[in-house]
């Protein structure tokens, strides 16, 4: 074992995707869960140089006033979920890393961001630039203090609306000149990904807002040598869609209708409410089945958020197609998943290979981590299988140089 | 194209899945239908020397009177399937193809089979050996009369009791001398295919009956050089097994149970309800979710008659599994669909590769047909995927060295 | 047996729903079908003097040109359902009956359902008024053709947009000088019945347009001594509503949330893709939980359009309630039935009612119907078991005095 | 409010229904949780004189060791059930009443549920005499030591395997005279019973057990001027049925077949793991869909324990069924309840109301009962909504009298 300490830095720090991570690591360190739904305990992994759980220290940024330990215990009441003896626990930990949690900046996030923002810290920055230079400043903070070797910022914040990007985003020049203007050059997960990258810190995008999503953030990563990756984590209808559609396509069926209804009723079903953010959401979870089987069958997503499902994530899917002769089938599903513990683990995977990319000298895009995004960058397979191939062939060659 | 002639030779002919391949091959010939749910029509196949449609001629081994037009006018009846106008159009191939079944064998096919059985003319053979003659004897007429180049011979018959067995099984010259006797050698799916591959024509065994699945077969379709294949083919629930576990297994999620429901009411059901028959069944279908995981989550399958479900096999799925720190979720499906409209293009998928391997010279089990089956021959994957990835790898090499 | 003749007027006559129920009529008068699904068929009816089928004679509005024929065909080949024999046998009563169709009145019925309309001879009406009399003198042209005793007038139309009544839908006389100028005072549904009712023909709105559902209409028909009812036939998702949502009551369980999830593609569903007409059907939908529960859950309701589905409406309907100790648990169903097959026999049914109504000397709406509808008229009790006991009250009544 | 002691004394007191009843009496009297799910919490029952929940003292017998206090422990662990904050303020309750519970019998019981028994105390009785009165001295002190007023006594153990009677059931003489010699006179559940009745205390049997469900009980209770009732709580997937059914029979469609699957995971899973048990079960929640709609379609019911889900009973039922023009249509649920917690509050209401219903001066089986049982004794009705209706008329006479 290394005596490396890293840091994981988690924009969005009290949701409940990044308070799932944070409850996992401390349980992971102090040997209260196993690996269960970590994609990298599996055995595939084990001669890679993974950081252990114990060796990470959570940061991060957050709009939200709140903390960890809250959070955890909303999920007890609300979700019914969390063994009340492991939270307990954990709460050293979680309070030791509440500390590290900082205003965070919410220019440029939307409307239905702000609506949710009420820690008054937040967000003074007027220009793009200043924004930045905050975000750089918490994070070198944040690196310094706790004497660590590498930091990972990951950004599970709610959906953003979909940005438009332009000539301001041809390359790291054009964008560094606009962002000293006041105005939403770029939205603030692109303020987060920007300052990352700068500084040299991987970074991961688990949500489908812009991010690293743009050649300038690309070409950022390979001048400082940083891996990043995303965008919007696969963690349950839209995975189910990448598995399931390549079979129809292996047998030749024909696809003819495919309808997904989600309901749940967390904080991001809240933000998820609003068109414009559901906006972004609803393309990336719709474009997959086209891609795989290379036609357009009728596809229909929808979000709605209800409460009394609090992270209960429901979705129902309806598939129709055609068989031999003519002959209309009919498959569906219901999946029910608790949404921010099925994301918590693949959070801490894609922190594990990120920090693993930098170490090994990766710059830009990691096509290898296609299997856990719904908009996987830099890959046009959607294939969860074909994904995984390609992680799998990574992880291979990986250990075989290690 | 070439100017082969082929016969497919259906054993349980007048049953669905026979009376839908033997439908679609006329429909096919005759431009009525397109190629989907054929997984020989994808794009991957364009290369190899696949025998046409209107290359086939169709014959067969039956117990039961009747014909393919009166088994697919109950189609239409009683599952609402197959255009009339279409079925109109086809009536007359049905109608030749009809007279070149003959009475079959029902030695050794178990009590459940012969309550079904109630044409006259088939059984009349007292020992094993004199079966094998009489099957090969028309097979041999079949191929004759027509003047075919090939026939290969798909046992597609209602599933028989489990058979154990035994020493006798174990070499070609052991199990020519057992069949001179009377007594269960062989049970009647054993006969036929031992008549097939001992005649050097390529054998597929669609059914979880015992088929070719022994040493002696094997043995003998080397020594005779023709390839066979099986067994029981995937078409619905299980084949949904092979394509969700490997994602469950992926993702790390524990699989706590699984339970398979599945309901419907074509002759094969009645058959099934034999507690015997049944157990053949279900054996096939609860190995593959522990063969795919690693281990073994409590899994029921549950298979039952429900008259007026007709052919429509409908399975309801539980799925329960854990996921990261402890917490259970669950997915189910719901799958409906016309069983033998789901197999019968998979029987014209394996007559045309089973006649492409003969002319390759290939001899013994195939093992690249593993994603047809639910208990594969020859091949331990159960992982779909990985099982398609088989049949890729063999269609290169194929298409490579045409 | 009586010698009456009655006269069944539909107006869409060439949708869905007036075919079935027109091929029902026919195929029953000829002993072809049974009487299943025909509420009026069961025992409890067996004293009353209703018409029987043979009695009927079908006529009709339509905006699309069209025949009953035309639409029974596609219905055979899209949504896979009735006999070939049965409709063969009922094509002459088909053929007779589409010759007594007029082209309709398709003045306000807003632009989703005028993009339907192909018919040229259709909607020459300049004024509300002109259009009234037209429909009416088609009406009195149909009864004396036919030498009918009495026709019932059933809107059977896709759904308009909401419309708002005001002080001009107070009384027959405001309504009758507003109709009188051009401009929208009543929508086509609300014209359809004022020229019915005014007649003295009795009058069903098995839509949740407008039809009678407006003060001034009531009192025309206490006026003229006529009965009418409605509205919107209650076939399938919400019909479910009304009987497990007493259920829940009964047991004091709370629900938390009740989404329900529609999918199907016939013409209806071009018309509800429409936000305007959405709206109607969702209003009625979505308020028949809460009524019956007396507090206010959550409730979605959803509706959308997939092509592939024909006539096939599908619902998916996920309902969470709280139980004991604060236990949260969940009900979901889906509903697979064929909307057209559903709606055809209760058309049949209120026909039947609504005509036996006439002749008993009733007049205004008719409460004893309710069970037969979302948004039952004059009624607000929409427990199924609670509705259909008042019209077993009724029957015993009407039965009693003979 | 009454100055009343009332005892509830529970056979089967460790069982998850036993306890959780238990739990909601303490948190009902504490004011820790709401009426929910209590049938008797209705307004409907607001004028009837019932006990309030501080005025029980809870009682009982069991042949496994345990508590109440670890049953519910287990529930939390497993089936993530109970707020931790109530189950801890009503621990003094759980831990003073499980000194009331005493060592059971278990003469006759069967083997699956003697496979559970390990309290040592338990079952020495050698005859069927001896044993009752055990049981009687039991409840008898149980009643003095308290001071209680009145005590009931509710069946809530695991089914025993169908038994049947004969001509010694027929009679409260012939039946006390055959207990007198050792053998299979009654099982456990009608021990109990007669006990319960021959000291003219209320008694209801919760399970598809014999309980007081022969002649001779049904006199020696109106000999005694005793109420009591059953049998088999109607929580589920039967409740379903009962609900669903008269739809289907008032909308005259044709139910073609019925299958109801249901799995979980609680101790009466592994008993209902028996196939003689088993049929106990099943026999009851076959027959209530034909009695509603007066013919037999196919039914299908199965149980199977499934580990993982605990008290997680879900169930998936399959209805396909009939409509107009011979269409056939599809309707499927599934429900995912927690049994204990459905159970549990039905035995509250029991209570109260068989407590209610001796001091009213009732005597023999209670038929307003009806609507808690799978299989009402004395009521042939299974039409959820018209059992209700006989229990409103009760409460409405009840009421009535003061």
């Amino acid at each position: 074992m290394s005596n490396r300490r890293v840091g994981l830095w988690l924009i969005g720090s009290f949701g409940g995707v990044a308070s799932t991570a944070t409850l996992g690591l401390a349980a992971l360190s102090r040997g209260l869960t196993d690996g269960t739904s970590l994609v990298t305990a599996l055995p595939l992994f084990a001669d890679l140089d993974l950081d252990e759980p114990s060796a990470f220290i959570v940061g991060g940024h957050e709009i939200r006033r709140g903390g960890f330990r809250k959070t955890v215990r909303e999920f007890q009441e609300r979700a019914n979920v969390f063994d009340r003896d492991l939270t307990a626990a954990c709460e050293p930990d979680l309070e030791k890393w509440e500390a590290n949690v900082r205003p965070g900046v919410a220019l440029n996030s939307g409307p239905a961001i702000l609506r949710l923002a009420d820690w008054p810290e937040a967000s003074k920055a007027e220009t793009p630039r200043a924004a930045v230079e905050q975000i750089q400043a918490d994070l070198r903070s944040f690196k310094e203090t706790n004497r660590l070797d590498q930091v990972v910022v990951i950004n599970v914040t709610s959906t953003e609306a979909p940005f438009e990007t332009g000539d301001a985003h041809a390359s790291p020049d054009k964008l560094t000149a606009a962002l000293e203007h006041k105005g939403p050059t770029l939205p603030a997960s692109g303020l987060y990904a920007w300052a990352a990258l700068d500084l040299g810190f991987p970074y991961i995008n688990f949500t489908p807002s812009l991010g690293t999503s743009f050649p300038a953030a690309e070409e950022l990563a390979v001048q400082r040598g940083v891996p990043h990756g995303g965008k919007d984590g696969k963690t349950g209808e839209t995975l189910l869609k990448t598995v399931l559609a390549p079979m129809f396509a292996m047998r030749n069926w024909r696809i003819l209708s495919w309808v997904g209804h989600n309901i749940f009723g967390n904080r991001d079903g809240i933000v998820l409410d609003d068109p414009a953010n559901k906006a972004s959401k609803v393309r990336t979870k719709e474009q997959v089945v086209s891609s795989i089987v290379g036609y357009k069958p009728q596809t229909l997503v929808s979000i709605e958020y209800v409460e009394s499902l609090d992270d209960w994530k429901t979705a129902w899917d309806h598939i129709h197609f055609r068989g031999f002769l003519g002959v209309k089938m009919m498959m569906q599903f219901t999946w029910q998943g608790c949404d921010s513990v099925l994301a918590g683990p693949l959070v801490l995977d894609l922190a594990r290979l990120a920090l693993l990319a930098q170490r090994r000298g990766e710059r830009g895009v990691m096509p290898h981590l296609a299997c856990f995004f719904k908009n996987p960058m830099g890959v046009e397979e959607h294939d969860f299988f074909k994904q995984f191939a390609m992680l799998e062939a990574y992880v291979r060659q990986a250990s075989a140089r290690g």
